[in-house]
């Protein structure tokens, strides 16, 4: 069988892997949230070489996950800053870290806490929560095909449900 | 300056990306929580390479994501299930899919949505919420070093606080 591009697949996931490329993406989304929009800050933070950041950079301006900005009115330098596409990342990088955080860091080995500024207090944990903000049982859960479920997948759920 | 890699890094998102190695790894997750368990499956429903699956699966047992179990007692065929650890990928899952959706599918054209089978409800949406169920306005939200910050990344904040 012949190898699936992931733009291919009828699968979110999929499609978001393809968009962002590949795991730089989500370090660079990351030295955003920090505050970092020059490139030689990303090169100099990231110790990325300056070939692939800017080849990322380029690809994530295109997919509207970037903009580039001139600094000053006839500036030869930029800014990289994230657009609304991009600031919405902040739930998967949040994901990531959490899950690492628990699982290879460890509980009171975090590098890196997130904290309510207005509070002081550290937010809860990113869950899959119930309207009434009860975390839901992975049990309860199913996946099903959606509106934008293409022929095969709705065939893969129908031999699935037959099984 | 010579190129990070990303195990050298003080930070749980590079760390998380360590394990789970390359974009494939999410994709085999995906699967999983859809129920499959064998190696010829895995094959045929992500289209991949044999020589990579296989190198792919090895992986994530020996990181703890998956547990490779004989089928039967005297069995060669093995069935791949997720740990604990790897179950938890959910969130990073669900977060990467909810992405997609909105900002590369759009509403109303979700390739799958998610149930909730005991009321047959779509539970709300992955979000940073407050103890209390409101949304968090990332505007609040700030990111500092935590008990696990090694030297370089407190002299980061630090400089960045004087900035």
């Amino acid at each position: 069988m012949a190898r699936k591009r992931f733009e291919d697949m009828n699968c979110s996931v999929a499609q978001s892997l393809e968009v962002l490329g590949d795991w730089w993406t989500l370090l660079l989304v990351r030295e955003a949230f920090f505050g970092t929009t020059r490139f030689k800050d990303f090169e100099r933070n990231l110790g990325i070489a300056k070939n692939i950041l800017a080849a990322r950079l380029d690809h994530l301006v295109d997919r509207g996950v970037f903009v580039r900005e001139p600094i000053g009115e006839d500036s030869k330098r930029y800014e990289y800053r994230l657009t609304a596409m991009g600031r919405d990342l902040l739930t998967v990088v949040t994901a990531l870290r959490e899950w690492s955080d628990r699982w290879i860091y460890s509980e009171g080995n975090e590098p890196l806490v997130l904290r309510d500024t207005r509070t002081g207090k550290r937010p809860p944990l990113l869950r899959l929560r119930d309207v009434d903000g009860a975390l839901l049982n992975p049990r309860y859960l199913a996946l099903e095909p959606g509106p934008g479920a293409d022929r095969e997948l709705l065939a893969r759920f129908r031999s699935r449900d037959e099984a």
